[in-house]
């Protein structure tokens, strides 16, 4: 037991360190011995754990994708719990602002996160997740439940909104790869504050909180 | 003269090639034989006319600037030509959907600006030259003359206003890279047509051209 416990930790640093020199470096040029080095696991201890680059890399994608997903579903169910008042609706565009909230907090601060996203616009990996895709496809359903619940502004489709949000939160993981700022919490909450009023129906949007029903 | 000329157009034919082969794989893969073999150019002829491919990759993201600036500089001047009316301001945010309109066709059409811009999140790569932050400064620029002319919606912040469209304009850009469909036309139209009223005052927004003023 004591051993498994050991192994799981030992898989979770090399994860880690995978991360952080995929995340600095790119794929291609990151290296097995940088990775087992900056682990402080021998280049034999990450052979015994992961076969060869290619699968932490998809180890580093399958944990962020699990991340966006309990991000998702947390997000999903904390909005509909703070329900914002009988008959205002307006719960799926709460957990939209609440989801990018968590996802760009996890950017800031989850190397493993960073880099997972990182790896979609690496000329040179070409991975089975394609977390931006599993994002998109997450903000598309959930401005439809919008659109359903009568949230949604009068007139607007509920694609272009969809499709606004991505651009703008793609737009800012990538930005904020560099430059921290872009992730940080008022920048989100001034973009929501910008954005919502527009995509909001009348009744719903005093209800909506730009800064994320959970106080992030 | 004829020599000259077609040392400009070999130049061009390598700078080209290069550009391809870092879209398709990134800096550090791709390499110098590959780029001569594209180009149809031998490899002492690359080596005569670009020292390495840190040169070319150099060469491709100084021509990739200057597009931009000469994009962002036609804009500009258009949205100043097609004056929108009488005081009735707004030309400065024309001229913000005109040039985003010219980008995203440039990024569709134009290999050596999509792998100017991809550079700029190619871990395996710095250079001299940001392309998105040249984009941002202008993008900031052109919001802070909005709001100076007055076409900007009352208690809009400039700086909140710029950062928004600066997020989903890169945004765009990268999701382009993968799918075509978010650099097109319509996708941008429809993204202005989200964005406009929130962003223009009342009295600006009815003369501005969401599918903008150059007829793109």
């Amino acid at each position: 037991m004591v051993k498994q416990e050991r192994a799981a930790r030992t898989r979770e640093t090399l994860v880690r360190a995978a991360a952080e020199v995929f995340a600095e470096q790119g794929f291609v040029t990151a290296s097995i011995a940088m990775i087992s080095r900056r682990a402080g696991v021998s280049a034999g201890g990450l052979h015994f754990h992961f076969g060869s680059k290619t699968v932490l890399a998809q180890a580093v994608e399958d944990r962020a994708a699990q991340e966006l997903r309990g991000i998702t579903a947390a997000a999903a169910r904390s909005a509909g719990a703070g329900a914002v008042g009988a008959g205002a609706g307006g719960n799926a565009l709460q957990a939209l602002v609440d989801a990018t909230h968590a996802l760009m907090a996890l950017l800031a601060q989850d190397v493993v996160v960073r880099a997972g996203f990182g790896l979609c616009s690496d000329a040179s990996w070409s991975g089975a997740v394609d977390l931006r895709r599993q994002w998109r496809l997450w903000v598309e359903e959930t401005v439809a439940a919008a659109a359903r619940e009568g949230s949604l502004a009068e007139g607007l489709s509920p694609q272009d909104a969809a499709r606004g949000v991505v651009a703008a939160t793609v737009g800012l993981e990538v930005l904020g790869a560099y430059e921290r700022e872009w992730v940080a919490p008022h920048t989100l909450t001034r973009y929501w504050t910008l954005m919502l009023p527009r995509l909001a129906a009348g009744g719903a949007l005093e209800g909506l909180r730009p800064e994320g029903s959970t106080g992030l």
